[in-house]
């Protein structure tokens, strides 16, 4: 392995990854058609299932997020059908402007930082048909978490089909695709999961399943993937370091166990809120949706971004992100899911309250690290 | 690095990589919007076109061969658009398959195992108007390098676009995408240029750029991909630990020198067709048009397919492949590209024929072996 300096990366995705999943992947070369790739097949997808706390039908595809999002958009929709695109963020606004490459689709969009509202979903879907709907679980541009539950509700009383990026939300935040009724949840890699960049992962209902057409994206038909993972095969070559990789996250959660997993991450999410409350800064979304992967603060007057992330990252060795879009410059994001330690997370928040004070932002020193530790 | 006892890995792709590419995989998550990683996107773009030889626009896709023919195809083609594919075997109709999904083409069929035959495609173009032409160049199922000068001149000399399956060929037969004029070109990680599984990259004809559409597959949207390369960026999160393993196989065929590396294939491929005689065996293709890259031999009477490669890989440690679709059975089909070296594949023909031997076919000890060593 070779040697890097280590550095808090704190980073929205990718994640650290665990020594075990960046050693998976330096072997040699091996055939994906052969008999040990089919069992890495055969346990990643079991693997995957338990990740997604599903018994359903799931594909694994050699392509990020976005790859993944296309095979269920591709898979289950036809240009005509009637989509409600819920948006308010980057990533919402992505998964908008892919319906509208397969489908009809229309936004239905609130302010970044705010929740989408259910009542005005029910609103729309009363005075229109859908087909389906789609949601972006967790709002990784602002930090926040859409009210899953409440929505997942609403389509299905509306008996439309309810499409959901969780890219930064599976396995990290509580889960019950079944019991909501969930159609699709896709999921990347290098988020909560903390393999490295470059797959995806999807969930389908049965019926979504039953649904799937064969008039989609051809890299990524969803079904030609589903119905080649159930025999440990792929229809084409996939990435086979990357699966190795996966696969050993994949363990990692399954050691740590899912509900635990989700629990420390919950644990840090409020750590991570409390050293922004001791900083004297501000959540940039409405705290009662206040992600528990991702924490987005607003920058306090004068405190320049690209500046500040420069000295902590160049005298710290702390990496997190700036704004995007529309909030470039305005915050800046914290991601605290996957291994990530409350050590990792206060490490971050030092480097963070040093360079603020650096920058002239009076604040106790120690105050972050202080607030954190009463948390975890 | 995880030790892995050694094997003697024949396949036609993926092959066996080099220390240097496998370790460059085994490193901490890195940012891929971060300044690092630009520099990384600027040298694979470089060394992406040295390995196309081409001064043109090229891609880098987190996703197989497949996903390059499909950025290539959908991209520039369009439903109505007349296509005529040029198909001798099985990847060639898999890439007939994709043109049919993005446009309406029509096969011109050839035997598996004959070339494609270029008066044929004079007269099929002269009798109806063709938008684009596609080839697979060099056909892997039957280990057979179709005539693409013969075949662009025409293409060409009929205003056609002409997109390429190069999948196989590109890095180990001799190029001149811009002196044959061929529009698009696509390569897969795993063959050639000897990095893991998991990426492809397009170059593309000046033309063939400025003709690039919007109504596309949204994760292979080559036009996103082309111009997010140019300012070394990507549209959707990289496979990181495959752009770095990329970059060094890259930086391994330039050290080598394209031409050198090409060279050496030639030679190999010789003698292994030295080997293929000696052992009282045929090759499969016509030998006019026997790849270089990959070398497909017919079974001799008696000898079970299964069985052959079963103890060839539990006795010897070697691993070649079967053949695919109607070839089941019939051929075995041995890789020589990348940094394989006259000394694997002797390896490889020494557990050969003592596998045969053992099966009863008669061939003279060490015949194979002797055969090779005058060639390289």
């Amino acid at each position: 392995m070779t040697d890097v300096p280590r550095e808090a990366f704190l980073l929205p995705g990718p994640v650290k990854m665990h020594p075990r999943v960046i050693e998976a992947m330096a072997v040699p070369a091996m055939n994906h058609r052969g008999p040990e790739f089919k069992e890495v097949l055969a346990e990643v997808r079991t693997l995957t299932q338990y990740a997604f706390a599903t018994h359903g039908p799931v594909a694994v595809l050699s392509g990020s997020g976005t790859a993944g999002l296309e095979a269920a958009v591709s898979g289950l929709l036809r240009k005509g059908d009637r989509v409600l695109n819920l948006v308010n963020g980057k990533f919402s606004e992505r998964f908008h402007e892919l319906c509208q490459v397969f489908s009809t689709s229309t936004a239905l969009t609130f302010d970044w930082g705010t929740a989408v509202d259910p009542a005005s979903v029910a609103a729309a879907m009363d005075s229109q048909d859908y087909r389906a709907v789609t949601l972006c679980w967790n709002e990784t541009s602002t930090g926040l978490t859409n009210p899953i539950a409440e929505v997942a509700k609403i389509v299905k009383d509306h008996d439309a089909l309810f499409l959901v990026d969780g890219i930064t939300a599976v396995g990290g935040i509580e889960n019950r695709m079944e019991a909501w009724g969930l159609d699709a949840l896709i999921v990347g890699s290098q988020k909560c999961l903390a393999a490295p960049a470059g797959l995806s992962a999807v969930a389908l209902s049965k019926r979504a399943y039953e649904l799937l057409h064969p008039e989609t994206s051809f890299y990524v038909n969803l079904k030609a993937h589903i119905d080649a993972l159930a025999k440990e095969d792929t229809p084409f070559t996939p990435a086979v370091p990357l699966f190795l990789a996966f696969r050993e996250a994949l363990r990692l959660l399954k050691e740590e166990g899912l509900e635990h997993r989700i629990a420390r991450t919950r644990t840090l999410a409020e750590a991570a809120r409390a050293g922004v409350a001791a900083l004297g800064l501000e959540l940039f979304p409405d705290r009662r949706f206040a992600s528990n992967t991702v924490t987005a603060i607003r920058y306090p007057p004068g405190i320049d971004d690209s500046k500040f992330r420069k000295i902590l990252r160049a005298d710290h060795r702390t990496i997190v992100a700036g704004g995007q879009a529309q909030l470039k410059g305005k915050i800046f994001r914290i991601g605290h899911m996957g291994i990530c330690s409350i050590e990792d997370l206060q490490e971050g928040f030092r480097a963070i309250e040093t360079t603020l004070a650096a920058m002239g932002h009076r604040v106790k020193a120690g105050a972050a690290v202080e607030a954190m530790a009463g948390r975890a």
